[in-house]
């Protein structure tokens, strides 16, 4: 590997520049990405690992990346546990046989991810020989993978996962260790495969208050995280959607925490306290072009001041619609403010 | 009126027990929702005062709620500047001829809501001779009600509306100004016709970043509340979404600030000062019943512990699929904790 400024940058240590990588950078918004998939289902290619790779490998084809991250689905998991899912047009993944009621939790079946999930690893093995940055692999934490488990998809205000929690509180929590314990196992297969970094989506905890989150997440993804650590793995902790949880969030643990755009960076530091941060900047900002883009960019790396530890990223993924060469301009003006500022 | 409870608690005025209403209160929970909508298209019977006075006094016979909220939606402001807008099933309201640029704004024309939308105020008219409780007004601040005027229906992420501010901000405030103007023309229109006190719903402002409400969203949202109390009208702001923001918020004014569940209500309240309070139960909770909810319920009221100024509400709308036994048993439990509490 020759770029590990991301790998450097998540033990806070000095880097040449601002390392860069976009959650959904494979998808999309790059117009080979199509070619690659030739129309066949997401669930297929992430079992056909050369044809994966190349997605996962392709934004570096179009911007000079800092990291790649597997292509890969939250709830690949779910395949592993016997659980059959489906992707649907406009409602995103749809499980079987979903989790209705505490006793449905006994139908999960205990998985070992390297025999059930060895896909994923086979295609990280193929990215490390081929590509000069690290892979990222991820996770899904508990409440946001379970989002998609229970009443069989995700519901837009995450009321389901919400009722079953507080109607069955000592079954959630059941349900939370069967999947901490398979999930941290799948993150330190990802590692051994050669990941750099594993990151775990907590994407739809931001729905929650504190109290709940304190109670019903934050053991779950405590014990996930240290887990993955006590292997060696470097872990990227990330959610989105409400400040006033960033200090618990970071409780959790994790070498670098993840944050949206609803605080500015510097004030998401303060209460990260010493570990390297990554994300903030708006997805939508994106969408309005080039110049927005930059000028948005800029007050991120102003309010860093050049602080080692900071990822450059969005607070979610790349949304559909995004172009291409505003990314581009994006990745080249972060790699390229510091020395442009420092010479001025 | 016999009951002014909110109007006092607005004032922050002792009150014999604590106030309660509740965000679409009157809609798709209430069985007889169906028979009296009579499948007529809702901005039909909006036009029709008596049959839209009769779904907003419909909550009343089901709980003893201490408000009738104006069964009203907040796009209909649109056809007194001569937009015209429809109701889509699965997308909300989609209007005819959007804007889409700088230029579109001119398109727009100046109107008397007393004139245009006379049909509001006969609404609270008949409702006043009628009910017991107030009758509560509302209005969209700019940045919502622009969202679904910007390329024709809200999407997902706001990305429209933010896309639009971030690339013509002159034209914005140029928008947000019309609007701040015939909104708080209209507010007061309501609150002249008889309406206790007038709600600003900013439903969508907590997907921004403190700096873009800060220049984009709280001077018109100041000046919008600002207008309405100097002609004497109580107002309630109302947000979702992003704790962060409530200092900024609560800057904007209003004698009340609408909170969600993102914040303990106590902590919610430290940010808001010396004004009322409202909100907070997240409206999922309802949804898995009797027992999750009167527990949530319990602790935001034992948080206020009794602190004159409360008004008890969710933090957003009521949820298709709430069954109205719950909202009874959740209003009876709110009207009588305080006398159980210091019964006991």
């Amino acid at each position: 590997m020759k770029n590990d400024r991301i790998l450097r940058a998540l033990k806070r240590e000095k880097t040449d520049t601002t390392p860069i990588w976009l959650m959904r950078q494979a998808g999309r918004s790059l117009p080979r990405y199509r070619e690659k998939r030739a129309d066949r289902e997401m669930l297929a290619i992430l079992r056909d690992p050369p044809a994966a790779a190349e997605i996962t490998a392709l934004p570096l084809e179009y911007f000079p990346v800092d990291a790649a991250v597997l292509y890969n689905d939250l709830v690949t998991p779910f395949f592993g546990a016997g659980i059959n899912v489906r992707m649907e047009v406009g409602i995103g993944p749809v499980v079987d046989n979903p989790i209705e009621a505490p006793a449905d939790i006994d139908r999960l079946t205990p998985f070992d991810p390297n025999l059930t999930l060895a896909w994923s690893m086979e295609q990280i093995k193929l990215l490390v020989q081929r590509i000069d940055v690290p892979v990222l692999g991820f996770i899904g934490a508990p409440f946001t993978l379970c989002s998609y488990l229970i009443r069989g998809s995700r519901t837009r205000h995450q009321e389901e996962i919400k009722r079953f929690i507080w109607q069955h509180p000592e079954a959630w929590h059941r349900l939370a260790e069967f999947w901490v314990e398979h999930l941290a196992a799948f993150g330190i297969a990802q590692f051994e495969a050669g990941a750099g970094a594993v990151q775990v989506f907590d994407s739809w905890a931001g729905s929650l208050g504190l109290e709940d989150y304190e109670r019903y997440v934050l053991p779950h993804n405590e014990k996930l995280i240290r887990t993955m650590q006590d292997a060696g793995v470097p872990v990227i902790n990330f959610y989105t959607g409400n400040p006033a949880l960033l200090p618990l969030v970071s409780a959790a643990g994790g070498d670098c925490i993840s944050v949206d755009w609803r605080l500015p960076i510097d004030a998401a530091w303060d209460l990260v306290g010493e570990r390297a941060i990554q994300g903030n900047l708006d997805p939508t900002v994106l969408l309005a072009g080039r110049d927005v883009t930059l000028a948005k960019a800029k007050d991120i790396l102003d309010r860093v001041e050049g602080r080692p530890g900071h990822i450059f990223n969005l607070g979610h993924g790349l949304l559909p619609g995004t172009d291409h060469n505003v990314i581009k301009a994006l990745v080249d003006f972060v790699h390229e403010y510091e020395a442009e500022k420092a010479g001025a």
